[in-house]
């Protein structure tokens, strides 16, 4: 069964991106007011006008719009493709379904449940999966199934094996929130939707282990956090959001640990409300916010 | 003679606003394209999609721009004034005529005069007038006009028309870089054109003289200073832009004082940098921000 | 039974203010030496140093501490005392013990009792009282004993005297995180204890009640949240600890709410951690935060 | 001639650093009583109270401070020496001298002659050293001597001896405000003065040359500055202050320049300030900031 959002009924949501060329906010305009759509928020990119990528994200309402997809779907291919741009058409009211995976901190994880349940996220959350259970009781109080896979050391073929049996058909996009595992390559090909994790250190700076240890080491005067797409390449996926707080000498590398996991919380929570409201762009190692 | 920015030529910006409908943004968006314009950047907002109020900025490459204005300006009075709409077209190669009133501190001044000749700010200075002399060396060297009128107590009318003999014709808005005197509402209408202020509190907060002192008083954790649009009403104009910045008990009236000195510059360059954009609609006592 | 926290067993913390004087801070110290104290931090501040207010506060750490606190205090009695000065010796491993009282909103309530848990406020919670009941199941699952005191309309007495009588010798300090209901003075007489408000703007902007309606109606850029020690006058107690939030005109007065509750719940947090760790004197209508 | 700045007259400020024993606060606190003076300001930390670093410092007032200098000094030799303490007493009624080495960008060079004019930086400012001219006419017209020393290409022997000789004992120390040559080691031992640089990056966040394209090649949310002490080790140097700014997709390098300035110049600004005021103590590749 779909969980729909009744205050975005009959709201969808248009991404186009491709070669930037004259006309195309026009045409895309058209397209929305002939098949009976009205444009309540427009948001619209080109890195260059001249031989540019061009990006736009369109919301609009548009009565009986599940019965009226299907015909606005055969007008952008007929319409839209011919430019040579991609289009994406999703029904707000549909709510993603968003999986969490965690390790034994739990503040970027509770974060994430308490905004969905105040009903700042607009997903379902079909599960948390961890390989630790320090979690679990928490996790079930909100209502939501958890799952323990355990780590097993070196070789991660079965672990990840399990989890994607877990995900696979369930959910439209992972989140990391503070998993401390490395995934491997073929995981992210396996599960095949978008995964989001949450880095604590202020990207590229402190890449890999231990970024508090290390911001103590160098002496800065700022810690941060950064939300990202995960990729092959570690720490090194399209950058959704980030943030800063400051800290002093006096601060011990603990200290650094406890005020960055605001900044943490903060900044994946963004990350994923944005991700989940289609406001999201991936351009190569880019990302695009609307 | 009118000074034109390379970088902006055949550049238009468009501004529509009135009651919100559904279709303003494709018959927008087709004007300009069979006008020959090409989309570069749109903005648009709706304050309630039924029944509420409907803004739209766009920025359009249209090659020999000057030359197509006037018939631009017949498709727009023809399509989209019937529609109940406000617009207002501008050349962006063409910089608005800012005139800077200012009393003894020179800090908002001499921000304004330097991001100015950093390019930062696309606008003509044609003159800086002041009620005192200390600041006339500073602003000659910059190769702008200072023209000095003294106040004269509590009957304003004599300065006031000076001012006004000054600025007539001459200047498309009008920037009050801390002139401490308070404009007459006759002056405010003869003038004719926006004026901007920087108020160095965060309004509502401190309204009227000495909010520093107030501040300090008050035993605020934050100071802040708040750009804003001139009304008839002191302090209660539109606002343009804010910040704040920290402090703590060990700040006197005159440290914070100093620490809100770089809060209002920058909140002040940013306020002036959107408006000579044409980035800010008014719409009663609120800005929409583009 | 007191709770002990272990990591800072054997540290004092005295706070010391009156007139300054010359000679303070080598008097006390050497107090503290004398008594086989070894000074951890200090921090001190003077409003003026001829004629003003003096402010001190340091940790020292002392072998036996809990036996050696009332020799210390004679010896404070005898050559602090007589300087005019007021003195306030705390063990730092016995935990202030806090009290909450709680509406409907739920989003300060939980911040504090995770951040409790995770160890961040070194505080116990003897009862959280609430108006209303939708917040029992969560507060209990914290462990945290919840009491229903229902508001009986224009009649305070009822209530404040059955939440005088849960509070009476229970707690150190009241935090009231989103108590919607205004406390008489005979209630904050007869408790006797501090009591930590979270207000939801920046103050003295936007003083009463529902400020983020009246932010949105301003048309603010920035919207704030205060935390101040509660007296007779509403929302005019000295304020401990304040911060802000970027938002735009784009948000509903529901979206400022949204975003407000981050900015409260971080703003509470960290007066009640300073509060609790004895960080904030008080003076006069003033704080100052160590 | 030395420069006094009358409101400081008769204020001294004295820095300890060394390893932390029992004591030291009660010590110097007393050997500044017995000498006349009396603690206006009193820092202090200590990162490990069993066998760390222990690190102070202390404003006092004491009446003819000149004349009593030397037998404040003799003490302190003879009862906080001993102790195995490095110590440093100034007389904070004495500018330092700064000099201030630029490129062909002004931003940071104008930010502290200016803040220098409003009495904002407790410095004189003997000289400004370029490799270029174009900031010859802004330098002078703050009334400071302006030196052009070209850049002679890979053998930078000449153009550093040059500017050895120009400020060889007339400086305390040395600002690199956006200036584009490394400088050798040799340089760096002659002078023998502090050497503080500003980074156009958030360090160590993209070390070296051109920090803002790779920041747009990254797609970091935020840019940030770093004004650091200057070592052999190119932009490795102890960080003394930090702060970063928001950007988005729709900025280029160059607005990501052109807002960098102004994070730049605050940084560097703060960052002179404070070591100017003696309020920055280095330890190993560390500051501690008071």
């Amino acid at each position: 069964m779909t969980v729909h959002t009744d205050a975005l009924r009959d709201h969808a949501c248009l991404i186009i991106h491709g070669p930037d060329r004259p006309g195309i906010v026009a045409a895309v305009s058209a397209l929305i007011t002939r098949n009976g759509g009205n444009i309540l928020a427009l948001d619209q990119y080109s890195d260059d006008p001249i031989g540019g990528a061009f990006f736009q994200r369109v919301v609009f309402h548009r009565p009986d719009l599940q019965a009226a997809i299907p015909e606005i779907e055969a007008d952008l291919a007929k319409t839209i493709t011919p430019l040579g741009l991609e289009w994406r058409l999703t029904d707000q009211s549909i709510p993603k379904r968003m999986a969490i995976l965690v390790s034994t901190s739990d503040h970027c994880l509770l974060e994430l449940l308490w905004r969905h349940r105040r009903g700042e996220l607009p997903v379902t959350i079909p599960m948390v999966i961890s390989n630790h259970t320090n979690t679990a009781e928490d996790v079930r109080s909100f209502g939501v199934p958890f799952f323990h896979v355990p780590s097993q050391g070196p070789d991660k073929a079965g672990a990840e094996a399990e989890i994607v049996k877990l995900l696979e058909g369930n959910v439209d996009f992972v989140v990391l929130a503070r998993y401390m595992q490395i995934l491997s390559d073929s995981f992210l090909e396996q599960i095949g939707v978008p995964v989001i994790n949450i880095h604590h250190s202020f990207l590229p700076a402190f890449i890999g282990a231990a970024p508090y240890r290390k911001a103590k080491e160098r002496g800065v005067k700022l810690i941060g956090a950064t939300s990202h797409y995960v990729t092959k390449d570690l720490d090194e996926g399209p950058i959704i959001e980030q943030d800063t707080a400051r800290v002093d000498h006096s601060h011990s590398a603990a200290d650094l640990q406890e005020r960055g996991a605001y900044v943490e919380r903060a900044v994946l929570s963004r990350a994923v409300q944005w991700h989940a409201q289609d406001r999201v762009i991936r351009h190569g190692n880019h990302t695009i916010v609307f």
